[in-house]
Parts: structure tokens; sequence; C-alpha cells
């Protein structure tokens, strides 16, 4: 597949510098671009390789005279690159039907493809254009809306709800059991039955190996737009708000409430029965203990040291009462000679 | 199904304020209950809600003059309601049986369910009443014992045991390989072979994703009782103790050696070949880098911060060990100049 | 299967002392070996138990005139133990041949054993001596090359490369998108597709529910003898070099690029866009937030303590820069006394 420049202008917009019937075929980094290849230039950093790129055209917010590309200028060249790249990279066709290895009980639309080895139970509803990947397991009363796709071995449990267009990739489990136990005199712990669903927006994406409990009275809900990296663990009756996204390895526990627009770093931690804001950002290994009000960016990791320098360093941690307890006094004694000075 | 209140107390006991004849349908929070609801009063924030309830009932400790609704008075209103949760909420039922796209060499009780595409290898073992989800492989000499329900697309490699009543989630993995290996002059590892097993005692309740590796050369033990979130990582040769329960992403190193009725909060890091007392509480996000002797609650996190202030006050964690000398040179320096006054 | 103790030495080397007819059966730790097995010294805390193992001989590193079982004396004796510990314990024999069950379209090699309900998809080719267990997934044009084993429940998605004598554990994902999108005005997420592939050297070891995200243009690449254990997640365009290990449930950020020979301890977090030299051994638990330059371990953890100790101890790390400030105020004060003097 190959677009000339014209029409890609006529597409997305932008103001073209340079001949409208050059070809690309490819995205590709600035410093690898080759002819036929269209990069471009997000990060100011990179400035440099304008003038050394084989790209044939580069999209920029802003002509760079060193360019020695054709060049489309958009106020934001990366969002223009992903539409581009989308373009260019359609996703594969889908060959409707069910593979003869399924096993299908629920109801099937007749655009929607069945991978092999698909189990698809009583009750449960597929949309139009929806593929399952090999191995999916989709349990009884599950919806799954239009045009979603699901790559292989994909669990979602009974009753759960997917919406249109999603992505969830695989080893992916959706609505399994929250973590909820009454304790008995004796540190025996007696189960307490998760009866609420999973309920996932449209256009929400869930990276593989990620787990998203099941609610344990009322439900747990993944909001419209919601971006989900790898192994993120959602905790029962959670609630995501639209839009936010997560990079990989983020747990959070019980009933935490996320805003809207949030974004949170890979392995963060987002404690249960807590409250994050709309517009929020956490840094990657933060842990959030309280609840956060005011959108704005959070922070709370250790820098990391060569070991020797850590160990002198950071063994005072145990002891920073007692540091600040010798500066009060320091503060005292300092006083006392000062007024008899 | 309906519960009359007569019929829980006469079953679970507690003390009735009210009409025996109301009919109980559902469990929900105080809050959200509606007419044929029983709620519950656990946490004393929410005794305000007992007034504006809608719930026909409350399970709570003592009598609230200010509660609308019927009670139950017990000593442990969470664990009550647990329990009837439980009633209300039974297990589905079982339709005994191999799926006919089931691939079975082992041995099956009658009274066992094995879904869709399963994969029973020769020498396994599957007890009464145990319920297989669709795409589960039990490897060979695998024992699953009665009334055990795995969950779909579980994973459990040769040798392995696991005891009753336990319920295992999707994409666990019990069994594959620890991470041994002894290393050359040149870097390159060498593989030791992962000889031993791992064996899961009654009741056990292991989460979604969660993997438990075989032992090196000994066992991997999860004691009757335990109760794993999802996404945890067991690494080979740990033993866990009676009842201690773990929340999701925490990871647990080799050989490390975890009492009864401890409590792990998520994404703690316990290293290897180390010890934890029995009633160890170890709070969310802490590293534990040494054994624990003694029972208690332990924490090793920092707290998060705007990222300004972040940036301006954890920059200083790089130089504890200069503040503590200018503290002791302080010190010195008005020690003389108390001793000249 | 037994070995004497003179075949042992023949193929292995090392300096025999005692009877060469000795036969070993297992390999077995020092303080829990019988009769016939054999045992070894790496570590010289457990010196002490030379006096009284039950092994029939022991590997170490120089002969323990308390040693009263038999010995091999080599300077490694953990990569010994190794050594032997894989010839006592060969990998299972391969049984050749397609699982009626599987759905097979790609190429398949005649000594290949494809477990039941695998699927392989259009184009791929599954090497000589390759074993894939039940229920794994191989995309289109997948190449896996020779005498390379997964266990059950492997997904790997179209176009990547997994080398020759590989091991991939079950529920590991091998291929799934990276996290990349542009943001709208409005904080909607615009994918970014991920177009490049995984590429994985020979005598690579994945572990149960790790994660390998394909490249966003470039790929993904993980170098020979790479050894990965449980639930890490690599993000797009990482690269990790040769002979580097990595504990359980480390996460990688998309383009950083690890070096040769490193060790990741578990639970670490290794950011985006960095580099990491060669020989670099970072700590359990730390989070790698710029590049290391220099070979070398680097640490950055807190400690844990009792939860009041800690409550009282880190909270003045939201007051660091406070407690800086004093000292300095100290200083000069105190500098000013001096000078009255």
């Amino acid at each position: 597949m190959a677009l000339r420049l014209s029409e890609i202008v006529a597409r997305f917009g932008g103001e073209l510098v340079g001949a409208g019937e050059i070809e690309i075929a490819r995205i590709a980094p600035l410093d690898s671009a080759d002819a036929g290849d269209l990069a471009f230039l997000s990060n100011p950093k990179y400035r440099s390789q304008l003038a050394t790129t084989n790209a044939s055209a580069v999209i920029m917010a802003s002509l760079d005279p060193g360019c020695r590309a054709a060049a489309i200028l958009t106020p934001q060249p990366y969002l223009y690159y992903a539409r581009v790249a989308q373009w260019l990279n359609p996703l594969p066709d889908i060959q409707p039907g069910i593979h003869p290895s399924a096993v299908v009980f629920g109801a099937v639309a007749a655009t929607a493809s069945i991978g092999p080895h698909c189990h698809v139970a009583h009750g449960a509803t597929i949309g139009p254009g929806v593929v399952l990947g090999a191995h999916c397991s989709i349990g009884e009363n599950v919806e799954i809306g239009a045009d979603t796709r699901l790559a292989a071995s994909v669990s979602i449990y009974a009753n759960c709800r997917v919406g249109c267009r999603c992505l969830i990739h695989s080893a992916a489990v959706i609505g399994s059991d929250g973590f909820g136990f009454a304790r008995e005199r004796d540190g025996a712990w007696v189960k307490i039955p998760q009866v609420g669903r999973v309920l996932i927006g449209d256009d929400v994406e869930i990276g593989a190996g990620t787990t998203i409990d099941r609610g344990a009275l009322g439900d747990t809900v993944i909001a419209d737009g919601v971006k989900l990296d790898n192994q993120i663990q959602v905790g029962h009756n959670v609630v995501i708000g639209p839009h936010t996204a997560m990079a990989g390895c983020v747990g959070i526990a019980g009933s935490a409430v996320i805003g809207a627009r949030c974004t949170v770093g890979g392995g963060a931690v987002i404690l249960g029965h807590l409250r994050v804001a709309d517009d929020v950002n956490i840094s990657a290994g933060t842990l959030v203990g309280k609840s956060i009000t005011t959108a704005g960016t959070y922070s709370g990791t250790v820098p990391f040291l060569d070991h020797k320098q850590w160990l002198k360093n950071f063994s005072h941690l145990r002891h920073l009462e007692m540091m600040a307890d010798k500066i009060r006094a320091l503060e005292t004694r300092l006083a006392a000679l000062e007024n008899n000075a």
C-alpha cells in the first residue's frame, strides 16, 4: 500500500511543502527512514536529524530550513503520524464465520469471526464484526459489542459486558472474582461471593495478562476510551474514568475511583477505597495511599544509587525522627547561647 | 431465591430485632439497598446511613436506635454477612461429564465436569465434584481433590497436587519451572533442572494470572486456607503457612518461608531465603529484605507528593549521610562554644 | 537413572576424593540428602552440614577435613551441580506428531510435537524437535527454531521469531501490541499501529505470564541466552543484551536498551528510552529512572520498619528540604557566634 502526500494532506489536513506526488509506503523514525518513508519530528531533540534523514517526507510543526525532505506542517505532528500510520496499516481483514473446532452455544453475528477452539457459553452475544482469536473463553450471558477484537486466549467470565471497537490482548482475564473475605476468630477466611460484573465501555484497549475483577455487589466499571497496558491488576468495584491511560504493571485495589483523562505510570500502586480526581498524572512506581483531589502530577519514588552509596545514605531513613530531634535540640541550645551573647 | 429473617437467624444465630417473616433476596450496601435487601454495618463510619437506608434488614453488632430497618445483632457483622451471602449465592450447579472436545487421558471422577477443549494428561486424577473450565491443561500425574473448581485456561504442570474445595482463576499457572541457573565464567547461564512439585492444600483460592513455581529439589508448599489474589508470583521452594492472605501483585522470591495467618498488601515484594513469622501483616508496596521474627505490622513505603515538592524533598535522599555529618559537626562546634561561655 | 562418581568425573572433570564406584541417583541439599544422593557446598555458611550429611558424595571447591562423604573438588561447585543435575534429569522424550485436535495451517517439522488444541496459523514454521504444549497459539508467519519447547497456553503473535533451544512457560505472551497512543486535544487516545516484531535469540528462557510487546516501528529484541523469570513485562522496542537475567515481576518500559550479562532483581522497574550498560546488577525493587553508564551494582529501595516506627520516621520525607534549610541556618548562626567569641 502506498499513499501520495497529496492524498494524505487531502484527508488529514496540514500544509504540504514539497511535491504532492511523492509516494509513501511506510512510517519510519527519522534516523532509520529510507526513500518512500514518512518520518515525524515531535521531540525537538531530534531536530538535527532533519539534515541527514533519508525520509521522503517529514511531519513537523513548523518548517525547518535544514530539512532535506518534503514536509507536512501540522500543529500536532505525533497525532498526525498516528493517523497516517493507521491508514497505512489497516486492521487485518476479518474472515467471518465460526471455526469448526469452536464450541459455541451463544449468539454470534454473521459478520463475526470465531477462532479455533473458542468457547462461547450459553446466553453470550457476540456482535457484528467481532473477532475472537484462538482459545478465547466467553462466559454465560457475556455481551461483546460490534467490531471488538480479542487476541488468543482471552477469558471473560459470565455476565460481563465489553463495548464496541475494543481490543483485548492475550491472557487478559475479565471478570475473575474480587478478593473479598471475612475472617473467623481462628484466622480462617470465609469467601464473600462476588456477584457483580465488569462493564467495559467503547474503544477500550486492554493489555496482555491484565486482570479485571468483577464487583462484589455492584460492578467494576472501565469507561469509554480507557487504555490499559499489560499486566495491570484492577480490583473489584474499581471505576476508571474516560480516556484514562495506565502503563504496564499498575495495581489498583478494590473500590478505588479514578477520574477521567488520568495517566498512571508503570508499576504504580493505587490503594483501595480512595478517589483520584480527573486529569491527574501519577509517576511510574508511585504508591498512591490517599485520595488525590486536585489535578496535577504526583510522584513518590526514591532515587537509585551505587549500592555502597545507597547503603550509606538510605540507612538514615530508619533514624529521620532522631535527626529531626537533634536539629530541634541544636536550635534550642543555639538560641540560648545567642541570648547570652 | 429468598430467605426469611427467621430462617437466617435459625441457621447462623444472632438476635433478631423485627419481624421474622421479612424476606431477603439480596445483599446490598446500606446506601444503595432497596426493599428486600439485607445490608450490614461493619465500619462505624457508615452508621449515619442506618437512618436513611431502604434495606429491609441490617446486620450489626449492637442495636442502633436510629436504624429504620429490622436488625440482626451479632458480634461479627461482616462474617455474618459473608455467610448469608454464600447462602443466597450458591455455587453454580455442576453438569457432570467430559465435554466431547476435551482430550482426556487421566482418571476423571464420574461427578466431575470437564469443560470444552481441556487437556488432562496421562496419570492425572480429577476428583469428585471437580470443575475444569474451558481450555484447562492438567499435566501428567497431577492430582486435583474433591470439589475444587478451575476457571478457564488454568495450567497445572506435571506432578503437582491441588487439595479439596480450592478455587483457581483463569490464566493461573501452577508448577512452572523455578528460576534457577548457575553461571559460567563467560556469563552464560546453565539451567538447574526444577524437579520438585507444587503442593496446594485444601480451601485455597488462587487469583487470575497468579504463577506458582515448582520446587528446585524439594517442593513449593501452599498450606490449607491460603488466599492468593491476582498476579501474585511465588518462587520455587516457597512455603506459605495456613490462612495467610496476599493481595494482588505480590512477589515472593525463592525459598522464602511465610508463616500462618499473615496478610500481605498489594504489590509487596518478599525477597528469597528469609522467614516471616506467624501473624505478620505487611503493608502494601513494602519490600521485605530480611526476616521478620515477631508478629506485628511492618511497612516500608514512601509518601507521594506534588511532583515539584517531591523533586525538592526527595533529592536529599542522596545526601542523607552528609546531612547526618553536618548535624554531628554542629553538635561538636556548639558544645565547644557552650564550654567557653 | 544412576551414575557412578567415576562417570561423572570422566564427563565433567574435577578431582574425585573417594570411591569411583559410588552410585548417585539424585541431587539433594546437604541437610536432607540420603544415601545415593549427591549434594553440593557452594555457600560457606552451610559448611558445618558436611559433618552430618547423609549424602554419598558432595561437590565442593576444596576438601573439607570434616566431610564424612566422598567428594568431587571443582572450582565452581554450583555450576558443576547444575551440569550433573541436567544429566540426571534429562528433558522428557518428545513424541513427534500433531495431535488430531490441533488446528495446523503452517509448516511443522516431522520431529516436532504439537499438543492438543494448538493453533498454528498460515505461514508459521515450527522447527525440528520443537514441542508445543496444549493450547498454544502460533500466529501467522511466526518462526520457531529447533528444539524450542513451549509449555501449555503460550501465545505468539504474527511475524515474531523465536530461536533454538528456548523454553517458554505457560501464559507467556510474545508479540502483543506495544502501548503507543497519540493524544487528541480532548484527551482521547489515537492508537499508533504496532507493526514491528519480537525477535528472540537462542537459549532464551521466558517465564510463566511474562509478556513481551512487539515493536512500534522497529523490533523488540531479546538476545541469546537471556533468562526472564515469571510475570515480567517488556515494552515495545526494548533491547535486552546477551545472557542478561531478570527475576520475577520486573517491568521494562518502551525503548529501554539493556546491556549484556546484567542481572535485575525481582520487582525492579526500568523506565523507557534509557540505557543500561553491560554487567550492571540492579537490586530487587529498584526503580531505574535514568541511564546507567558504568558496570556495577545499583540500589534504590527503602528499609521496612515496625509500622509505628515507619510512621514516625518516614513522615519526615515530606520535609527533607526544610530539614536541610534548618541545618544551613544553624551553620550560619553558629558561625556568627564563633566569630564573635
